[in-house]
């Protein structure tokens, strides 16, 4: 079943090649898909494009279908194009011909527009509900460990004292700032593309402020045409903020990887969340992280693909637009499974105490002992020579302690403003705003 | 002149290998490596790690060099391996030992960090200025052509009737959403790395806060270890707005050499604003578009770039960082220049009139055919097979005139609305702040 | 069951995250690994490590397995991790303890290996089969419709006739061209990893010379950290030949469907080939281009994700590599699905006739009236001004016809030539010496 | 001066524009295209298209030209569009009327693909020779240093025993293997486009085979309209070339990095040859590592960099692929660069010795003790079980040594193997034809 049949069948192996694999994917949107046509026939009662009895019959069974698909309990059948037929085709069998009217006024590609941005809100949503559990572990791990001391290494060089606190402090600053791009993102998909049609619009005198209020969105994808120009922009936009997301996990893990590694020895896990080897009976591996570092470094290649996919396209809607959907859906799951990974990973963190009593890491404390000269009164670049001399004469001394005092160093972590930091920008979302419109829309 | 001399003199070859291209990026740091100075030597003076004498002295001579910065009087010499070098030495040769005491409490790495960070704010403040003339044109060019029909495409098939209203509208909506971006890169980028000092902080009680006040900077990069991991990633974030903005004018680009394209033929410009060629004596090229467009993709291609540079480094600087100045600096640039000259050529644009008035464009008004039946009373699946009979058939006439009404239609532009929405987050910026601050700075 | 089962179980959630995908994808790997365990346990019994009587129940029941697996039989049960282990459970549960010698002498580092590597080889060759295909129906359809003329643009304006003809060969040679880097791929490819272990070799009298031989690998990856270094490289290698015949085929169809639009209006095709749309009954759209375009552009990106997911991983096995095949395995089966369509759809094309008598194309011929003028004994640059002048007064007049007559010309379009450099090329790959070994391996 | 002027001035901002960086970059160029003019001149008078006299003054004023090329003495002038129109310019200067005459028979876009063509064939040549110098080098140092065992890791984690032999033989041969790819693109580029014109061909009689043969071209790029689509294809496959050995040497500059950190300490490098911290004096950094890991990388982004200029352009030539320039030109110095300085590092490399005997690295020795079993007659699976039991007990003792004896392992490193492919591919590329062609065309 199509939406647009014709006198003659298309053939066989066309229509295998165009289905590809939306039969699978589409399933991820049916609850937007089933929101979308609760707002849209909400709007055309009130243009007197559907009589209030059809209204009430579709609304009903829109609901049946929404709880159903909620339960797992709704598929694409053979034979059905896409999740549109499938949902029309149910509505159909049940309310008869009242169910054919729910795509007056639309075409498929605004219809597919607002499902999928109502997808990716509640995606974005996900992934910074996973962002936060991680972000305050990472917090908590950094305050717990803020006195274990780590080399700081620059040009993975043996540089200066650095901490476990500064450690997991960093990674949930970083965290903070990819809120941003991901707040930046929720911005451009929070706006309703619903009523734009094919791109270009409707003779039908839609109310699309009205659909834009019951879907819950900020504002509207004013411009029809720009509407459709979101296809592809849209997609790219949240894959470049899910990259920023997966470039902090995977330095991470790359850290993990490194630290765990026997040369340098700072971390180690439990045996059950290692691997071992076919052939080394002593193989214990950090299997997981560098995993998350793969995944992660193939979302970061994301928004290329989309851009690949979509560059030097006239504006207009593109069939090569449906694939983008195949990049985008797993790297969801993909990166929602990653930050579970790495906050269930660091749960059972084991860190070596003591670390920068082995003499090798004596050399971290030369500006330490610089800087100690400078404080009773030496030059700076004088005091550098000094201590660069002692190192060459073998004489060097390391100072007994750190005493870091400013902010955001080793004595000072600031986790409590990075904390406020993040919450500021979670709040900016305004999650609620979508919620509450949202559960209007399906209850009763 | 180094910085960090030794006794044994680096292999000739290492040297020019290692300093490459950065005597002539640094320049377009220069004046932010004195903005920094000037922050960091007062707050130094507070603290009591430099006279008041020796901050008189420093003050003023680096004003000095500031404004021979901003009137084109700097350059770094041979030998001198950086701004860093060349400021501070200038700086020791006007003033004496004074000069040497400016590099007290920090190390290049947060020194190149702040530079950075102040030369990406007044990149992306030239960026949105650009933006907005575009914007304002695109918007002004729509509310002109507003009347002037146009076909609108799907598949590149003839779809639907558009507007030159639509067609500039759009873009300028586009561009109102990546300026979203360009704000979330603007808050990440405007926080303070200064005092992470190599990303492992200093044993000096520096106040963090003090500079970030003095540098008009909303916040700090709080946790030293993450100062430093802001490099790369800033620019990363900073190259995916870009890219964005980017990718409207490419395809803005693409549009216009299709419409310029005697087989479409919408549109034309000034035989000044056209190239030739060296074998056909008609040709009339659009290079100008074709050069947008080509720059526009390959700046599109600078996230990944960057992300290939940086990708798997474990925390702590590298000096693979170095490089990303050859990337991204040329880039704002191609970028800036592209705004302008879409701008230039969209004001000599010309617009074919009565596009619409070719027969072969008839069946652009199907749909309001069918609408007209439903809208009559006929169930719109049941109206789509007759208009389409009648199209079979050769018997398709199609209405009079466009009658679209609901918001971001032909009829109905929006384009205050749009304009609101980019003014909106114009002013989120609050540029404003930061001039504040940067001239307290250097005058007087 | 795991090759590397230790008394402690793995936590559940970390042995779902690291099996991954690789039930599923390892399936195209079986026959693979069936091969190259008859070619290993061979190799150990010639140097004593497997003795006769269990080599040859060895031998037969993984001729049996093979066989299983090319009727489709096969599969990787729950529980199982991979396809070592379900060849090697089938093996024990059959042959008893013989079934576990077959490990001896190598590591699933080296398994892996050879198996991609004997995966690889095979698809190469399919997709060989395919591109040879379509090359001589590109050269058939070429000499069929040399006659046609056609529009030749530049800047996309108009610019000099063209042809069919033209049109068509050039995709074939493009294709051919094409074939240089699928070889150079499969000449990476043909070479032996097996006996590397884990990338550091074996103890054992390994003869890798016998395992090259009987697989009929062309020589070896000698040097066995580079074996293992080949992980990742190979996949990018192949990922880049599948780029370059995937950017054909890209550009093929943005032709096709610019070609197809109705201001164009130069190509067709059969309705049953076309789609339709859900709201405008007139639509007839190329559906099957835009998603060969869509889907050669996204595997223009695989390389870029290949070369993400390895850049900057010191030498050695890291997990990482696993997932390379989650995009590389598909990417097989759609650029083979977009030779396939391409060549069904050409087969179905309708060209339209004497495209060129529309007045509009008369400046095509512009620069035959130049050369006209220049063959009477004008000077070029003359002609090309008294030319261009006859255009600017709306004088010129085209020439009658077409006479190029140069090699690789209209009138002289060199396919001969140009199938001889394909089949050159083919032949080159050397497939029978393959097959050949391989069938003596499976044989008996 | 253009080569197509016309009776309006272009805008002089439309000029600046569209030239960009042309003047700089077409000086690379310019030799080539003198050549390319030798070779058209003498086939022009052969099909008397050019009369003798004119010829025999062309010729003898164009190898003028291409000897002061050669010693450096050519410029394009200020107000001259390209390489081109300065040859031109020059020799119709000094020859009068006959200058003008080269250009009859082609277009610009047939002339810079010859010169492109020309220029890649140098700088591949260029890129071959260095990348011998280092494999040679590579090879003796493989063999110098083959009893120096290092550990060897996967997962990064301790695995087993490795060398230094195994370790510099390792980037021989991952190099034998990147020649496959620069001789696939040597292929590619060394066919011939000349005859061309703007890509459709011209009704000029040219004999493009004579062309081809004067150029030391092994064959055509037949068809004309493929001969266009080959520029940016060319650029993109050189590009994928290049990436390769770029991998190569980013590889083993991370390793190079992570072996002089002193939680490793393999290798270290002279003073003079590292560089310094401007507050750490203790530091010697691997700064030049660094920057050629960072170059590499930045090189594997740019086949990316030059599809997404490329895509999704209908065929035909187009204004964008003259940016391919700036991409390409620079990254051939800059692969060449970090050739000659990974050469002149590895040089000086110093390597520490009896690694292996530090205790932490026993476990390097569990297969040894696992295989030693084996051969004993223990069924490899319980081996594994009773060493990795004692490893758990903490008894485990490592055997005296390692006696690996297969191909490639670190007892039988088979360089002369190496070598041998090596030489093979390098002989394929028969640069003394091309050298032999060349010289008869400038000599005279």
């Amino acid at each position: 079943m199509k939406l647009w049949q014709k006198d003659k069948e298309v053939s066989k192996s066309v229509e295998q090649f165009t289905v590809g694999h939306d039969r699978e994917l589409d399933l991820f949107l049916a609850a937007a898909d089933v929101l979308g046509s609760l707002a849209h026939t909400k709007m055309l009662a009130s243009i007197n494009l559907l009589e209030e009895s059809d209204l009430v019959l579709i609304q009903k069974e829109l609901k049946v279908i929404y709880r159903d698909i909620e339960a797992g309990k709704f598929s694409i059948e053979d034979g059905v194009e896409d999740v549109h037929s499938q949902v029309e085709l149910l509505l159909t069998q049940r309310i008869g011909e009242a169910g054919k009217k729910i795509h007056s006024g639309r075409s498929r590609n605004d219809q597919v527009l607002v499902d999928l941005k109502l997808f990716f809100r509640s995606e974005i949503k996900h992934l910074t509900d996973n962002i936060e559990v991680l972000f305050k572990q990472l917090i908590n791990q950094s305050e717990e460990h803020k006195d274990k001391l780590l080399p700081g290494y620059t040009h993975l060089q043996i540089a200066m004292p650095s901490s476990f606190g500064l450690w997991f402090g960093a990674y949930a600053e970083s965290l903070a700032d990819d809120m941003e791009l991901l707040l930046a993102a929720w911005k451009i998909c929070n706006k309703n593309p619903l009523g734009s049609a094919a791109g270009y619009g409707s003779s039908f005198p839609l109310n699309r402020t009205m659909t834009t209020e019951l879907l819950g969105f900020d504002s509207l994808n004013y411009n029809v045409v720009y509407a459709q120009m979101g296809r592809g922009k849209t997609e790219r936009i949240i894959a470049q903020a899910m990259s920023s997301v997966a470039a902090t996990l995977a330095k991470l893990a790359m850290d993990a990887c490194l630290f765990i590694n026997q040369n340098f020895g700072f971390i180690s896990f439990p045996d059950e969340l290692t691997t071992g080897s076919s052939i080394m009976p002593h193989k214990k591996n950090p299997d997981v992280f560098e995993l998350i570092r793969s995944r992660c470094n193939k979302i970061q290649a994301l928004p290329t693909e989309i851009a690949m996919m979509t560059v030097n396209l006239p504006s207009g809607y593109h069939r090569d637009l449906q694939l983008l959907k195949e990049n985008l859906f797993p790297a969801f799951l993909s990166l929602n499974e990653c930050l579970e990974m790495t906050a269930y990973m660091l749960q059972n963190i084991r860190i070596k105490e003591d670390i920068l009593k082995d003499p090798k890491y004596a050399y971290l404390f030369s500006v330490e002992a610089v800087n100690e000269e400078v404080l009773k009164g030496m030059p700076f670049r004088e005091a550098y020579k000094k201590i660069g001399a002692e190192i060459e004469r073998g004489e060097f001394k390391a100072p007994a302690s750190v005493r870091h005092t400013h902010e955001g160093s080793v004595g000072n972590l600031c986790n409590h403003e990075i904390s406020s930091a993040f919450q500021n920008t979670l709040s900016a979302f305004n999650f609620k705003k979508v919620e509450d419109a949202l559960n209007s829309l399906v209850s009763g």
